[in-house]
């Protein structure tokens, strides 16, 4: 925050930055592992950073919260038993709860103070986390998966951050092998993968060493998300014995719940790929 | 451009602001119109603002040209002739002039020194200014449409500025209704209808006076423009006697020409309705 009142983001390897005109900081804490600070903005609710990048604020967080999850949820079948790694906000956890399917969510955040925040500063993203089939873990995430009963989850969600530090783990191979073996045989891995626009070679990456994890079938969904570098972004998918093709068309018109970006024609949208990211991918 | 080398828009409404890095500026002139300028950038190369906002830079406007025409191009059957309302940078001309199809264009931009700023700071986007079917006009085209033959285009683009200042007419019904008369019966309008997250009622209000203005479809295509206000951009289309649904989708998979974002899958994706913007314009 400097004297003008804005908060900056400065991608600096992208030349660019985003500012936020925020009114107050209101938290500022160093947990063992980053630094948690919350703000509140003049037009974008409250914003969280972890180490000085963007996380979530209110205003826009529905778009990425909503499409780390119903697209893979809807994709398979029946999913009854979530993994997520990361996702200390819990926005997406929230949303994977909608679906009555769902039996139990397994969440295993490094960071138990990001969470503790979250409950306090958005507490309509964190309003899940009493349900009883949410089960809050505080622990790394490689090892919880290293560690998983083979066959234990229908979808594995990798709400990180960046690929630096402590998250550069869950963008490489070896993740992506224990994932394959925790998945049941249609099971559904889904990772945050970044800017189509800045990190077209990190999505590449991702296809590729998805794919070294005998992975069947890798996708990547985009969508705008205005705070995060370049205002796109997007999830790369991957299933372990089936295609992604297709979804629960119908269950998903019929849904129960609210979204505000997701339905069903965003889920077919979103996998279209961009002719630049298309032949990227070749 | 401040003195540590950052060119900075802010969406003072909006309580956001963008920042690009740049190395100089290497052109300032006031035209009639506006002020008009030129930056070299370290990583979106060439940048040219008008009255301090955003207007192009060379890493991300392939994005906007392309989905401000091909979308309508290949919507159309027969698009042999397009008028252009603005578009001085001529990268919608440029765009346009990749279909065989396309007879005659009239590009009809209020401020000429945009185009001879252009050709010279952006030699690529003006590359089809020499076209025998480009006829450039440096006049208002509120009053250009006004006065057209009725039923003399089959595509009408209005690639403007912002809904303020001498642009604001753009998007009003009187000026619909005269591109309407316009057109020919199976006729398309399109227009660049600003940001789906900062935007909405804009949007809004466009279909309500397209339909005003007795279009019998109207629909908005929306597409990731980094630079752009909130990163997100959309483009609002409606025709005249038919509907948007359907395009030529042989013929796109088979264009001859190159694109770098659009597609025959991003051209359905791109009509597909954010559920928060579906409700807005119920």
């Amino acid at each position: 925050m400097d004297k003008a009142g804005w908060y900056t983001e400065e991608w600096a390897d992208q030349g660019s930055a985003i500012s936020l005109r925020v009114k107050d900081k209101v938290h500022d804490e160093r947990s063992p592992y980053q630094h948690i600070e919350i703000y509140e903005t003049e037009t974008f609710g409250t914003l969280m950073t972890l180490d000085g990048l963007v996380m979530v604020t209110d205003r826009d967080n529905f778009v990425y919260h909503e499409m780390m999850s119903h697209p893979a949820l809807f994709t398979h079948q029946a999913p009854r038993r979530v993994l997520i790694i990361g996702g200390g906000d819990c926005g997406t956890l929230r949303e994977v709860l909608k679906h009555d399917e769902v039996e139990h969510v397994d969440q295993v955040e490094l960071d138990e103070r990001v969470t503790r925040v979250a409950e306090r500063f958005f507490p309509e993203l964190c309003a899940a986390n009493d349900d009883p089939r949410a089960h809050l873990h505080f622990q790394d995430g490689i090892r919880w998966v290293a560690d998983a009963e083979p066959g234990s989850y229908d979808i594995i969600i990798v709400d990180s951050t960046d690929p630096i530090g402590p998250a550069a783990g869950l963008f490489g191979q070896a993740f992506y092998a224990d994932c394959h073996r925790a998945l049941r045989a249609d099971g559904i891995i889904v990772g945050q993968s970044e800017s189509p626009l800045f990190h077209a070679s990190l999505i590449k990456a991702m296809h590729e060493a998805l794919r070294g994890a005998n992975f069947l079938d890798v996708a990547t969904v985009h969508f705008p998300q205005c705070t995060y570098p370049s205002g796109w972004w997007s999830a790369t998918m991957a299933r372990k014995d089936a295609t992604l093709a297709g979804f629960r068309e119908q269950a998903c018109h019929e849904r129960a719940f609210a979204t505000r970006y997701y339905n069903a024609g965003i889920h077919q949208a979103a996998f279209a790929c961009p002719e630049f990211l298309f032949k990227t991918l070749l």
